[in-house]
């Protein structure tokens, strides 16, 4: 099968290697239709490897090392099934699934208290290896049948765009992490930190929580892009004069002027950044929650004055979980991420992956969401 | 009447000023038994003024400014009521009580949102003025009658230690600010970071709550200060062995050790020291909590390794409301805070306070715990 190999920064190479073995029986092959672009892709490509493993670290759990498939989001149909799987089984060829990809242990004591998405032996199948030398920027990979969410089959669910079920998921998460139980945050006034992929995950799912415009509560973003306050606006997630510009706004000012003075109940931070930080907690109000989702590049160092006399809660989000997941996939289904096709801004063949793709992506970050792949030239037609 | 003066950093005069006028309808006047010194006193004696006002911005509510009568740690007894206050009436001539100092506008929307702690227009009776003219190393003060907190006259509380009260409040709050719903606690592991006034609070109001030695759950205590490590043993706060020295032992690997390689389930930082906190960090379990009652005079600087791959919670606890005074003189009067007398390492007269008192603090910090003081002779006795 042909695949997309990563050897190190900037060296991503097509080649055609063995096909996945038959399944076990705890395993389906799949047959994959759209492998997605992630950040942490994209920072592999500019300056990795470290995620990835290399020869001299290999993974606990698959035992791999770069050169590794890759691609870990992705979507597909069941191409084979184990040996002596029962017909009357819940899989059946040609089903279309989301793919977790998440390696996990399951026994770690991260794993066993609900925290998955921090298993201590935590990986990838399209980073860390696995998937019978597979994963989403190859034709074929095997995964395990719990990783595999079912998708209808009748035109009910665009399968071009299932895919953004695992960014999503990263959303998802975040929302979950504010530790306010469900549906507590219908009516709650939210300020989003970044409308790139992450923040447009964590908007999404707000409205498909029945967050925000119309629906309760009021949700305020700070993006400083014109290319993605206009998506977020065209997306109707925010109404058009809460889609601030930290630019031109004191974003914290307008915050507690649209609260009545009170300040905003929730901040997201997908900036990571010390301004849009020191924004965000001047525009909680007192005992918010303040989540971060970002990868931080520079010092996080609490702004003490308002993270102390405001009691603020501040909490981490990272990644996602079984329950992330199961959620995410049973609302892309409801229909309730309706427009977030909007989110992928070009689609290639994945031997164009590096140029079109990963370059792109350096140079014109602004301009896109989500680039996605496939080697199946009947999806691109 | 004779009052201790504050007007500036080591500037504290014994002067005789008149006495507080009749009380309002709502006031009574409070004879005061014995006046605390709290950490906050001591900054302002060393390096102030900070929270005491000056003339350029006098206090939002009692309008007053420096110099001001000091002392808000304070119990006494009612020495006059309002005119025709009723017989009947709650309060009686000579009623002991503890008087919750907290000068509060009730108004604001952290007050009516039960934040109350964090007033917008937050100050204290012997810090921003009110009072009467009178705080607690004067001998008189009037105080709102919804101040005070009544005490039993029969001999069952001990009278002379009930002032450690407001300093027990401070540690009741951080208790609350885990988040943890109430009995919560009961069984889980527990690290305080700093056993000085603020960590002692917090080490007894687990105790009164059921957490700690002999009542299910761990509580460890990192403490550098052989004093102090000894006031914790001697009370029985925590096991001997949980008493760490960060000087000679790895906090964190005890930690892990103690829990099953774990982690405990939260850590109180009354520290504010980097080293202090990477251990804390490193201590907890993923998604533990994290409560910081310290003020800092370093930056601190989240540790995103253990920040984000634990999604840890971090927290902040600033003083006390209403709730916790209610709870503590109720636990102090049920005999809840047992052995706390120990935490009063020296009783003077309050002409002694700047030599004895506030210098003694200086020069032998870890000596002490909580100096007390009163204008009576009788007490000192």
């Amino acid at each position: 099968m042909k695949a997309a190999r990563y050897y190190g920064a900037r060296d991503l190479r097509i080649e055609t290697i063995p096909d996945p073995p038959p399944p076990a029986s705890n395993e389906v092959t799949i047959d994959v239709s759209w492998g997605g672009i992630c950040g942490t892709d994209l920072h592999e490509w500019t300056s990795g490897p470290f995620t990835i493993n290399t020869p001299e670290k290999p993974h606990n759990i698959t035992g791999d090392h770069l050169p590794v498939s890759f691609g870990h989001e992705f979507t597909g149909r069941v191409s084979a099934l184990p040996t002596e799987y029962p017909t009357d089984g819940k899989f059946k060829l040609n089903q279309p699934v989301m793919v977790d990809p998440r390696i996990i242990c399951r026994t770690c004591s991260s794993c066993t208290t609900g925290c998955d998405n921090v298993c201590q032996n935590w990986g990838y199948i399209g980073l860390n290896g696995g998937g019978g030398g597979g994963a989403g920027f190859s034709e074929k990979v095997n995964v395990e049948m719990r990783m595999c969410h079912l998708l209808p089959d009748d035109g009910s669910v665009d399968l071009n765009s299932v895919v953004l079920c695992q960014p999503l998921t990263v959303g998802r998460h975040a929302i979950g992490s504010t530790g306010l139980p469900g549906g507590a945050l219908s009516g709650m006034n939210v300020l989003v930190l970044g409308g790139g992929p992450v923040g447009l995950a964590v908007l999404l799912n707000l409205r498909a929580k029945g967050v925000g415009v119309g629906l309760g509560g009021r949700v305020l973003v700070s993006e400083p892009t014109r290319q993605r306050a206009g998506m977020i606006r065209s997306l109707g997630l925010a109404n058009e004069a809460d889609v601030l510009n930290p630019m031109e706004q004191n974003v914290a000012h307008v915050c507690r002027e649209a609260t009545g003075g009170i300040g905003v109940d929730i901040v997201f931070d997908s900036a990571g950044a010390e301004k849009a930080m020191l924004a965000g907690m001047e525009a909680l109000r007192v005992r918010g929650t303040y989540v971060n989702i970002a990868g931080w590049k520079t010092p996080f160092q609490i702004p003490m004055q308002f993270a102390m006399f405001r009691e603020i809660n501040i909490r981490f989000s990272l990644g996602n979980n079984d329950n992330d997941y199961r959620e995410v996939v049973e609302d892309f289904i409801a229909g309730k991420f309706k427009g977030a096709e909007a989110l992928i801004t070009r689609r290639l063949r994945v031997d164009e992956l590096a140029e079109k793709g990963l370059d792109e992506l350096v140079r014109n970050n602004d301009e896109h969401v989500k680039i996605v792949a496939t080697w199946k030239e009947d999806l691109l037609a």
